[in-house]
C-alpha cells in the first residue's frame, strides 16, 4: 500500500522548493519600480502638505520655486531674511511663526528630503540589477524604462516574447483602450515618451522614434533572454543615427 | 490732488499686514492634523509594499504579524533563522535572497519607521498646542480629536458657534448626507467615535455617550474661545459618570 501520508508530505515540501526557487530577478525589479513610483506618489502628496505649511511663514517662496527638492534645501537652510533678500522680497506676507512651529516644519521637510535618498539609492539599486539581469535592454532603453517595460510585461521572459509594437505601447494601455472602444487617436508611445531620445526627437518625429527604439527593445530583450553577446551600445547607436538623420529631414 | 500712487502702496502695505496677522493658531493645528492623517496614508501605501516585498523573502511572516511598526521592528532585526524559529516556521518559502536586495528592504524599512517617528512627534507637538490654545476642548475631546473637531469646523471660534448636535457629526459628513439623500440611517457619531469613552461603551450606548460628549465639548470650546476658566476635567468627570450609570442599567 502507498504511504498517502508520507507522499502528500513529500509534495508539500516539494511545492514550498518550488515556491522559493519561483523567485527571479524579475520579482526584485517589479517590486523595486513599484516601490519607486509609490515613492514619488509620497513625496508629491506630502511636498504639498509641507508648501501649505510653510506657506504661512513664507508664502513667497511656494511660487519662486517649483521643484521640491530645491524648495526643501531652501527651507532648511532656514535664514528667513536671507531668503527673502535672496528672493527679492521686500515686504513679505508671511507670519512670524515661533520657533516650535518652524521646528515641526523643518522635522516634516527633513523626512521628506530623506524619502527623495530612498528613491535615488532605490532607482541605483535597479539600474545595476537591470545591467546584470537584462544588460542590452537596460542600454537601449535605460535601466528605469527598461523596468517598467518588464514590469509591464510581467517578465522578462514575456517581455523577449513580444512584439516590437506591443513593446512600443506599454504603459499605454489607457489610451489604447480609449482607442479601441472610442475610436481616439491611438497611442503612440508609452513608457518610452520617458525615454531620452524620444524627448529629444520632434513632436512629429517622436513617434518614429519611439517604433525604432521599441524595434531594438525587441531585439535586446531577446538576446538578453536567451543569454546573448552584449549588443546593446550598438543597438543604441543605431537609434541615436535615425534621430540624426530625421532631425536633418525637418530643418 | 489725491495721490493715488501712495494711497495704492499704503493700501497694499496694510492689506498685507492684515494678511500676516491673520495667521491663527488653528491654522497650524489644521495644517498638523492634515499632516498626520497623510503620513498615515503614507506608511500604510508604503508598508503594504514592503510587506509585498519582503514576502518574497519571509512570507509566513506576513500573516502574523498585521501591525506595520512591529513587522519593520522584526524585519531589521534581520536574523531569518531566529525569526523561523519565533514563529514555529519549520520549512519556510521564502527564497534566499542576496545581500544588496535585503539591503534595498531594510531601507525603504528604514525610512517607513522614520515616518512613524515623524507621526508621533507631530502628534506630541499637536497635543501641546491644542492644551495651549484650547485646554478645556481638548482635556474632553483629548488632543488629536479635538484638533479634528476643529479642523472640521474651520476654526475654534465657528467651532464654539456650533451646536452640540453639530459637533457630534463632524467627521462623519459622508454618512449625514447619505442619510439625508437616500434616508439611510443617521450616523450618531463622527470623529468622536475614536474617542476612548465612546470606543468602552457598549454598541447600543455610544451614540448617547458621543451626545454627552458633544455637549461637553460645547461648553469647552466656548470656554476656549471666551478664555474662561479650566473646567475640562470636571467636564470630562461627567460623561465618566454617565458611562458608568449606563454601564451598569445594562447589566
Amino acid at each position: 500500500m502507498v504511504d498517502l501520508k508520507a507522499l502528500r508530505l513529500k509534495n508539500i515540501t516539494l511545492a514550498k522548493k518550488l515556491v522559493r526557487e519561483s523567485v527571479s530577478p524579475d520579482l526584485f525589479i517589479i517590486n523595486a519600480v513599484n516601490n519607486v513610483e509609490d515613492l514619488q506618489r509620497v513625496q508629491n502628496s506630502l511636498g504639498k502638505r509641507l508648501r501649505e505649511w510653510y506657506s504661512l511663514y513664507f508664502p513667497e517662496l511656494d511660487k519662486r520655486i517649483s521643484n521640491n527638492e530645491e524648495y526643501i534645501s531652501h527651507l532648511l537652510k532656514g535664514d528667513k531674511a536671507a531668503l527673502l533678500k535672496e528672493f527679492n522680497v521686500s515686504d513679505g506676507m508671511g507670519a512670524d511663526l515661533k520657533g516650535p512651529e518652524l521646528d515641526e516644519i523643518k522635522e516634516l521637510a527633513t523626512s521628506i528630503r530623506s524619502l527623495y535618498d530612498e528613491e535615488r539609492r532605490l532607482v541605483g539599486y535597479l539600474e545595476k540589477t537591470m545591467k546584470e539581469y537584462c544588460p542590452n535592454t537596460a542600454a537601449v532603453a535605460g535601466g528605469l524604462i527598461g523596468a517598467k517595460l518588464l514590469r509591464g510585461a510581467g517578465s522578462l521572459k514575456k517581455l523577449a516574447m513580444m512584439r516590437s509594437s506591443t513593446i512600443q505601447l506599454i504603459g499605454a494601455e489607457k489610451a489604447l483602450f480609449r482607442h479601441i472602444r472610442t475610436g481616439a487617436r491611438p497611442p503612440k508611445y508609452g513608457y518610452l515618451l520617458q525615454h531620452l531620445l524620444v524627448q529629444k526627437a520632434g513632436k512629429d518625429t517622436r513617434g518614429k522614434i519611439a517604433r525604432a527604439l521599441a524595434d531594438k527593445i525587441f531585439i535586446a530583450a531577446r538576446i538578453d533572454y536567451f543569454k546573448g553577446e552584449f549588443k546593446g551600445d550598438e543597438l543604441l547607436k543605431e537609434v541615436e543615427v535615425k534621430l540624426e538623420n530625421e532631425n536633418r529631414k525637418t530643418q
